[in-house]
């Protein structure tokens, strides 16, 4: 099967949509997903912004978060919003890497954007994080050890230059195999339909 | 029928989009469409911004542009960067304004995005904008002229103050009979669907 790369930001609403949706979407697509966590926070500074622009433009944020209300309704999702917004998505970016290569990957990061846009909950907080490792039958000191390990950070710092070097600027961006780009939660459906026919095309 | 308001700035490429398509998907909703040409200029000066996003952001225009190529081309329309980009779109704003309230507004507004994004023409060019409106058959120098009136200049002034109060900070916006606001050419067809179940269960 086609793989699509979902690059997504803990700390990104519209990503936590997506992340909710995209199982169902690609399997009904006959695509496979690659999960890809990656940091937006050094992409924007290097813009010059020190916080989210939907903190930087408050009439842009304060839509957003209608916005995101009717669109997580429309999915049957809840909608909380964490306070602090942005929430600092540092170590659950990096629990997401180790995860991206292993089974329980995408159960994580679903479980950390439930926690954070469904419950309001800090995901910055290293006990919530072991908490959700073990909901997931994961020995979660021991992946935590590996998530914090130096060799970790920095694939996740390789994990952001990549990203930025492929002209990601905002989350969730979609990349199908020839490198046809898609941002935002609702070019999903644009970018499975691209990644299927480009390989039809191929083959 | 329940009038949606749709806010549009020349110079936003997604608004041409949108123009192109919003009477046909209002007739099939059963929706009245209010043309509602404002200025972005001062809307984006007020955040700092002294030129479109999609300049100061370099790898979000030109994802844009491809992005636009492909949702242009899903609509079967062309699709071309004006030089400069963006436009000045002050004189066709004024001209549609006037025509807000005629029936050649809609006609006018689609002929200026025709020309800017399927052709790459300069829409501050008043010999433009007196050809254009001759083909709709009317007296192009006496519309010109009320256009270019102080009295108009004025009017589209308060219009523009008229979105910002109403929080718009981009374009394309719609606005349902009750005041919900919808951002961008992906929420037309919710923007529509929430004006009939608005009005529906007011009636």
């Amino acid at each position: 099967m086609p793989v699509l790369a979902f690059w997504f930001e803990f700390a990104s609403t519209y990503s936590y949509l997506s992340a909710m949706r995209i199982e169902r979407e690609a399997a009904s697509a006959g695509v496979d997903v690659a999960w890809r966590p990656f940091l937006l926070g050094p992409i924007f500074a290097e813009q010059g912004w020190k916080s989210s622009p939907f903190n930087l433009y408050p009439a842009k944020g304060r839509y957003m978060w209608r916005d995101m209300e009717r669109e997580a309704e429309a999915l049957g999702l809840p909608c909380r919003k964490p306070d602090p917004f942005p929430q600092n998505s540092l170590l659950p970016a990096r629990i997401a890497l180790l995860g991206a290569d292993r089974a329980w990957g995408p159960g994580f990061a679903k479980a950390v954007y439930r926690a954070q846009f469904g419950e309001g909950a800090a995901i910055s907080d290293p006990a919530l994080m072991l908490r959700l490792l073990l909901d997931l039958g994961l020995d979660g000191k021991a992946v935590l050890a590996e998530a914090q390990s130096e060799e970790n950070k920095s694939r996740l710092r390789l994990q952001t230059s990549e990203a930025q070097a492929r002209g990601i600027f905002g989350a969730p961006t979609f990349i199908a195999p020839d490198g046809e780009t898609f941002w935002g939660n609702d070019r999903l459906e644009r970018a499975l339909a691209w990644t299927v026919a480009s390989d039809t095309g191929r083959s």
